[in-house]
């Protein structure tokens, strides 16, 4: 089997990955440096599974991975998830001072989770952009005005100093991690199903489509409204929900579901993260 | 009275700042670099009322501004808002080929927004990001080998080049701003009103409180959950509602809310945009 993910060495897909590996006897690890290119090599057969973050405590969901899924990707599905912590460092090739820092490089996600620190610390840096936490630990590594954001491991594989540790402006944070694969999960009695949908824009349409859930009992674990893109004003809404798209109970929904939405894309059904 | 926007000339601010100001006789207008400090500028009642991007049609919302109107700005309430069509340019120095640009600088929200375009045309540049599309243009001024992305208006100040025009992924682009003051506005009979609760995490609640508002025929324009920042999978949810606060059908449905919610917080009435 072959596995890529959102690399280089050193990034927190890296350890998610870890994590979804370390009982699978035999697989290919591949690096992909962008989350569409993951899920165009995915779709290709160029590998057989991914993983790409989806949503972060602070920050929110990963927008380019759930637009993707909802818009692309038609032959995708979810068949895991991981759910890590999500420490921040900030990383340079040499203890400087924070007053010395022109410029801090990291992941759009990242940059945004520790707003406030940068503000507060280091309100004269520029944010540059990278793919990944790693690209830009690797990236600072040259630049002596430089630092990056990212995980201590990033800082030790690429031989770097950590200058400050858990600068995310909310310590507890966590990140969830997503596999695709062509296929999802068989049952296992502690599943989620991911799907999404869109209603017509009238008062009280998604309430109907929520009250199929509530009326079997369901616990929605996430929503989350994209817009269509179509129109201002519509959106298209992502759902997680308890149990597997084969239960009796979610079949029912599913297709009661059907007779409620304009749009349903069903993403998948995966064991529950312990 | 005295307006913050998020300057300098030559951002789409600007232009809801132009739109919104056209029939105020005398008003100062101040810029401001970045959405948190024109926040705080507003906090400290060193300005009277402020303009800021909330939501784009592609993008989806300004986390920043949600999140900051939702965890911060206590006494802050929404007033108006503005939308407008946003059509990207590719801007620069000079007339450069697309193959020699190695750095794209603009805002966040703007880089999103073109992700595909620079996916195919430019795939070797790095983003850079910065605070706002003006200041972007502004700095590309000064790096042969940049170009940035912004509005026409933008280029045409700064004597700058566009290479490309209508370059985001939807040519049909939109961005909603939000007027944000001490106080929200009278009744005009054609109003909405924003609103953020949470609820408990148990199924069928959220459902619930979307009842309030089927029940009385409400129409939600908006609705979009954000982490609740204390515990991962718990949100609270940001909800545009047609009506006033003090009309009496919704006064009826702020009364039934505050029994089915954790947490409540009206966040102001305003004219709908015309």
């Amino acid at each position: 089997m072959r596995i890529c993910y959102l690399g280089p060495q050193g990034t927190f897909s890296e350890k998610a990955l870890l994590i979804y590996t370390k009982d699978i006897k035999k697989c290919d690890i591949e690096e992909v440096s962008s989350i569409p290119d993951i899920i165009s090599r995915l779709s290709s057969n160029a590998c057989d599974e991914a993983i790409v973050p989806i949503e972060n405590s602070i920050e929110g969901s990963v927008n380019v991975t759930l637009d993707m899924l909802i818009n692309d990707a038609e032959d995708l599905m979810i068949k895991g998830e991981i759910i890590i912590p999500i420490s921040h460092c900030l990383i340079a090739c040499d203890f400087i001072d924070l007053s010395n820092i022109r410029y801090i490089i990291s992941h759009p996600q990242a940059l945004a989770q520790c707003r406030q620190f940068i503000k507060e610390n280091i309100p004269q840096a520029r944010l540059i952009t990278a793919e990944s936490t790693a690209k830009a630990v690797l990236e600072a590594k040259y630049k002596g005005t430089a630092a990056a954001i990212g995980n201590e491991r990033s800082a030790e594989i690429y031989g770097m100093k950590i200058l400050t540790r858990d600068i995310q402006d909310v310590k507890e944070n966590y990140t969830r991690f997503i596999v695709l694969s062509h296929k999802d999960s068989e049952i296992t009695g502690n599943d989620k199903t991911s799907l999404v949908f869109s209603v017509s824009n009238t008062p009280g349409s998604l309430y109907k489509v929520l009250g199929v859930f509530a009326d079997e009992n369901i616990n929605m674990t996430k929503i989350e409204s994209r817009p269509s893109r179509r129109k201002f004003g519509e959106y298209v809404f992502w759902v997680d929900i308890e149990g597997h798209r084969c239960d009796n109970h979610i079949v029912t929904v599913l297709n009661k579901l059907n007779g409620k939405t304009d749009f349903l894309k069903i993403l998948g059904s995966y064991p529950k993260f312990k």
